[in-house]
């Protein structure tokens, strides 16, 4: 929940008082911290003295800057994630007939494929930040896959691997404002959509209050996906994006172009699909060795900022490609990563969410490398996260803070 | 590929002659081995002195009987399901607001959801092989998950984790008739079938050709699943059960029988649910130490056997629940093993899959805990598979196995 009224303030400053709490830890993503940031801002106007501190914790990975190089529960569950994809990339080279779509949990932004991508080294990566910064339609994206699919074709390869990162949707130009468009339609009618018995009457009535633009671009889509679109929002009013089976939109979208390919004799392979939906299984696994230390040293350290009548932090540790006891422990103000946004026609300070950055290393490192990757089966299969053993096996943290950190050497 | 001509047979005979070989080791499950023993007896009428050994190799844990205690790869997929299922109920029992469905791989037989629901002791744990012999409608199967649905609603529980091999669709009985009647219908009209543009136009033939009890049946189900009901048959002509979203099947009718409930008021929780298939991840992954130690011991003595100058043997190693040194090795003449059957009409030799034992010890310990799995969080999180560190963590091999074997002692 966001904390926003006058109200809801007061009350959490009734129970901090009533419960005589001196330290609050608040741990979480973008969101969450952004109520640490308000509360403690809130509580020392008001002159209560209990100190706010926040860990970052999100798989997402998008909670990061300067000070801040991960969030715990990224390692973990891009490891369980490349477990599943490195299998099935062991599957696809052995059967030779299957193209397997696998989406990755992450919402807006795709760090999590990234990673993933890294450990597996699978034949498409999808980057969502890419096909916004690139202006591209939802028929560029296709156009990109099919290309890869006829050329491995041409090869006999009639089988691979493609990543899409969950929010990819969101990210196409096009999509963006039609989801938009249908955010504003659905909140403003809410009321008369309710009344309505079935979906069909509910889109008649939303394709009446889209452009004509925007509902052909609706109506082009299969029907699954545009009742996807339909659904109920999430308590900030966006779409829920692990709701919507971009992969088999994806495909269904690859299977037409290649059957005009086919016709104009341009295609001569085969193209069996398989999807694939990985989120809740890497979301609540046992944590790496790597999560395990860096949330002991978070939670230690959140305790000392505390201890030390500090208010108003996010729990900092760095050096994280070090061992842990080279790590440097501090504290970055809430404050200082905040900027202004508009969320429901009102300026809010809210914590920016981190999302691939098309200059920074690890996405030059999926540049330089992709061509390679697509035609090749330079597949890797990392296997399940060990906790005994050699410790290059179960200490080692994730490629895309590895990339990171060097560059800054 | 089925070895049946008499074309084929002599191709076989005229490789191995030509290269001279001196043993011929057949990998498979039951329909490989099935053309193991027959190729056996085949090179020996034709006195051929080649040695044919058949090694059980299987995932679905169908291979097995007094002499063959599992089969190869049975125990890596669970643990890998089991890690991803462990996880999802650790999941649930975090967000307390979904239903999870997980349908898992296995083809006909349920060996794989029975050990994954010891492993994770998820809420319900459907058996194909008892639907059948219950002779349960879908309907029924169905009023089983919404009993359990409601009453832990009633305990402000609206979440939880029910497990559904793919096959179960195949054991509802009433499901099974339409899919024979399909089988045979699509097999007959296939060049017409073909030349028809629309899955509609093909649905309404196939309505016409199957009398009117089994088209309404098809009918009734959703438009999803009647159209995956018509996708393509396997080499065998069987159904891909695989390709059946059967666990999206129960949701809807669960949903629709939830409603008529809450119109009569006597379900006043909620259900959100969300769907899963573990099937190719888990075929693929890197061996367990149980899985890596018994392939070493099967090919290992499948070779001894050949060097015996055997043929027509399956490469048997028993005792598997104790340390490997305990093991016993040996061999089983497939024919022992063979029955004949009635396949496209005719009667043919095949070894038969093994299915749930509804007698058996495992099972009798799934009813023992059912009630309680079902109404309370008694989830178990088994993690990923280890390889270093203690005995009791990486080398124990399955429930399925400990039970069964332990009632022998």
């Amino acid at each position: 929940t966001k904390i926003e009224t006058p109200e809801q303030f007061e009350q959490t400053k009734k129970t901090i008082l009533e419960n005589k709490i001196d330290a609050l830890v608040v741990i979480g993503g973008d969101d969450s911290n952004t109520n640490a940031g308000l509360l403690a801002e809130y509580f020392k106007k008001e002159g209560t003295s209990v100190s706010v501190i926040g860990v970052p914790k999100t798989i997402d990975g998008d909670l990061k800057n300067e000070m801040i190089e991960t969030s715990f529960g990224f390692d973990t569950a891009t490891k369980i994630y490349a477990e599943l994809v490195g299998n099935i990339c062991r599957d696809v080279n052995s059967a030779r007939k299957y193209w397997h779509f696998v989406r990755l949990m992450g919402r807006s932004a795709s760090h999590i494929t990234l990673e993933v991508g890294f450990k597996t080294q699978s034949n498409i990566i999808l980057i969502g930040e890419e096909v916004l910064a690139k202006n591209m339609t939802l028929s560029q994206v296709v156009d990109s896959i099919v290309g890869v699919v006829v050329k491995r074709s041409e090869a006999k390869k009639n089988f691979g691997v493609v990543l899409v990162p969950e929010g990819l949707i969101e990210f196409v130009p096009e999509m963006k404002v039609l989801i938009a468009a249908l955010n504003d339609v659905l909140a403003e009618n809410e009321p008369t959509l309710r009344s309505m018995a079935n979906l069909d009457e509910k889109k008649n009535f939303v394709y009446a209050k889209l452009t004509p633009q925007l509902a052909a671009l609706m109506r082009s889509l299969p029907y699954g996906i545009s009742s996807q679109l339909m659904l109920d929002r999430d308590p900030h009013g966006n779409v829920q994006v692990s709701q919507i089976e971009t992969e088999k939109l994806l495909i269904d979208m690859v299977k037409a172009r290649l059957s005009e390919l086919k016709k104009e004799g341009k295609f001569q392979g085969k193209f069996s699909a398989i999807t694939h939906f990985f989120g809740y299984e890497g979301r609540c696994g046992a944590p790496s060795n790597f999560d395990a230390n860096y949330c002991y040293a978070l939670g230690y350290n959140a305790a000392v900022l505390a201890l030390n009548g500090l208010t108003g932090y996010l729990s900092s540790v760095r050096k994280l490609i070090k061992k842990p006891e080279q790590w440097e422990c501090g504290g970055v103000p809430l404050t200082m990563m905040m900027n202004i946004e508009r969320r429901k026609g009102k300026e809010k300070p809210v914590i920016q969410k981190a999302l691939v950055n098309l200059s920074g290393a690890p996405f030059k490192v999926l540049v330089k490398n992709r061509d390679n990757w697509a035609m090749t089966e330079s597949y890797l299969f990392p296997g399940p996260i060990q906790y005994f053993g050699p410790s290059v096996i179960t200490d080692m943290t994730t490629k895309t803070l590895q990339y990171e950190q060097e560059k800054k050497k």
